[in-house]
């Protein structure tokens, strides 16, 4: 029998914390490379903590020492990096008419893709998106076979009570996809939403690592945005937050929104919307219009032509008008722009800015600075790797697995 | 020496982690009165660490046994309370036409009260107000004089990064308030504007105790939002935000709001509008307005009145219509009205509510519901008491001193 002390010592040999395992991996994600320092900020621990867990995670080769920095005075400090071949995941981006699968390192740098072309009207079956995954794990090293941890995959549409997916773009009705590729692939599976998968991407990998209030609007066949708070992302009570695109703008309005009201954002200033106000216009048939492709109508506006500076400025002004509410209830530090629309960010984004400027209270519109996506087509892809990541830390086996405790 | 095991043992006698306490302390604040289950539950600790915290709070008369809860098959369960009694502390109100302090007991319920009415126009010297503070701690017992903790302070205005408050209803410029208490006092003093104070009430005393998503609208002289999301106070990147009485709804609205924008919320449904409007549609003279209270204005509503009838209506849809917008972004469970506007509750929530299904999606409309705060005008310094009770639990020194620990 051993006498406590009343003050236990610190022991070195004692197991090191698997929440300070988890906090010192997600800000190696984060921050790349990193000092002890920034580790220790990022996940607010103390020196002693963030050292013995370093110890614990080098020594299992999830990490590695990529050089040092002169510091004034004292010993040089360690740079510090995820070692990227440590672990393997699979991540795989279910929207619009290609579906994308990626081999990831730990980082999410893609090692090995696989892509698919889904016809407009016609259904993939579940099968070939198997098949991709084979075409992965065939074509990877024994390694980073045996090293993946998990697949993570961003999902356009309706998960249902049971885990059932509905995705219209795929011909998808009630899919039970995660139990499909548990079953087969013997892998954990994790599924999101591809808005939040989106703003998982630009938290880990794009021009939103800073931010703490920001949110990310998304304008494609839909319009959307997701808002972080504080660092978190806000889902709300029923986990249908950032419905923007069905706020009303025209309440006059006789265009019926898909939600079945009039006057939505969406009917104004989505990619459809656009065009069938182009069309309106110009007077052109639906079958010539749909050659006609959003960044078509973006560059007739940039070249003069009247109709299309018209329309584009109007979803413009629509968008900037909802966003003044937005920012005057959030006070966000950020808005960041993504989807279809990106491809006419010259034109959109300096009126955007001036109908917030317009709107919001002046204090609240200088707060705000403008930036848009630079993640392009594979931002759902990197958002699943990091989604699948993330979730390993969460849950403790996997977060000893990944990090080689027996 | 003694060698140390490399699992160390649970050390029943080694202090407890100070982090326990202050969630253990919080949670019994919020759940009146708890079993252990419950304190374990809402502070996110094992049963363990709950005994062992629960045990050093008794041990120091912070809590007391009140009852117990038969259990099926297993023994009663014990009922735990704050013990009132073992602290007090000091909150002030300085909104609006009267000022307002108490010496709350732990738990914020009100022991001594005392009040000021400030003459419109007229400025309040700041010695009134210790004056008023000086009464309450001279009627005092001895113990509860002895037991002040601090003083919480909700104040309307602005605060700069001086600490100096400018508050126009005191007729107050750069008055250095924290540093003038704390000097007179001897006691930690804790500020925070009367909005955050509102929503802190209502978290801590009133409807919104087990809300996790919902907003606080406050319509008085002013227009302003709260936004709690996923149980956290939303305070925006610059913390300006909720700042609903500036978002437009009448873009071609000719009157000019005081932040000098046109078409303002706040130039439609802010008391003063509803005052104004009245007054142009009935053409009644400034000076025969003066005397009509916004309470009149429904009372004549209520009794079919055709002019107050139609300003009310207008206010309450243009809140409604600007809540849809909130309610499509956010989704919160909850709406909870305060301020001036909550003694018309019977006309406008109808027409809020109405205003909300037809302009936000049916989801998300269907998933909020509608409740007017029922704290009364007591509501800043019940919240006031939750500040100061609050702020001691972060800081450690004030949490040692709250907790009698040496």
């Amino acid at each position: 029998m051993v006498s406590v002390p009343v003050k236990p010592k610190v022991n070195k040999h004692a197991p090191v914390s698997r929440r300070w395992l988890r906090d010192i991996l997600a800000a190696l994600y984060r921050i790349r490379p990193a000092t002890r320092a920034d580790v220790a900020s990022h996940a607010k621990l103390n020196n002693a903590s963030v050292s013995r867990g370093l110890q614990q995670l080098d020594g299992a080769g999830i990490i590695r020492k990529v050089g040092k920095l002169d510091s004034r005075g004292g010993r040089p400090r360690e740079v510090i990096s995820l070692e990227p071949s440590a672990c393997t995941f699979i991540a795989m981006d279910l929207e619009g008419v290609t579906v994308r699968c990626t081999l990831t390192d730990l980082l999410g740098n893609f090692r090995l893709r696989w892509e698919e072309q889904v016809s407009l009207g016609q259904a993939l079956p579940v099968e070939r998106v198997f098949a991709g995954i084979d075409v992965l794990l065939r074509d990877a090293t024994p390694a980073q076979r045996e090293r993946v941890q998990a697949i993570g995959v961003s999902f356009p549409g309706l998960l249902d009570e049971q885990g059932c997916l509905t995705a219209v773009n795929l011909g998808w009705h009630d899919v039970p996809l995660e139990r499909l590729l548990t079953e087969r692939y013997r892998l954990p599976v994790f599924l999101e939403r591809d808005e939040a998968t989106c703003i998982r991407a630009e938290r880990s990998h794009g021009l939103a690592k800073q931010a703490r209030d920001w949110m990310y609007l998304i304008v494609s066949n839909g319009i959307g945005v997701g808002f972080v708070v504080d660092g978190r992302h806000v889902s709300g009570h029923t986990k249908m937050s950032g419905e923007l695109g069905h706020v009303t703008v025209d309440p006059h309005s006789t265009i019926q929104c898909q939600c079945g009201k009039y006057g939505c954002l969406e009917t104004i200033a989505s990619t459809p919307a656009i065009l069938r106000q182009y069309g309106e216009l110009t007077g052109s048939t639906a079958s010539s219009l749909a050659c006609i492709r959003l960044a078509e109508i973006f560059e007739r506006a940039r070249r003069g032509e009247v109709s299309a500076l018209a329309v584009v400025k109007r979803a413009a002004e629509a968008l900037g008008f909802t966003l003044s509410y937005a920012v005057n209830l959030l006070n966000p530090e950020l808005i960041l722009l993504g989807g279809d629309i990106v491809c006419g960010q010259d034109l959109i984004l300096p009126w955007i800015r001036s109908e917030i400027a317009r709107h919001a209270l002046p204090q609240l519109a200088s707060a705000v600075s403008f930036a848009v996506s630079d993640l392009g087509p594979d931002i759902r892809l990197r958002g699943a790797a990091s989604l699948a990541f993330h979730r390993c830390l969460r849950d403790p086996s996997l977060l000893a697995r990944l990090c080689r405790i027996a």
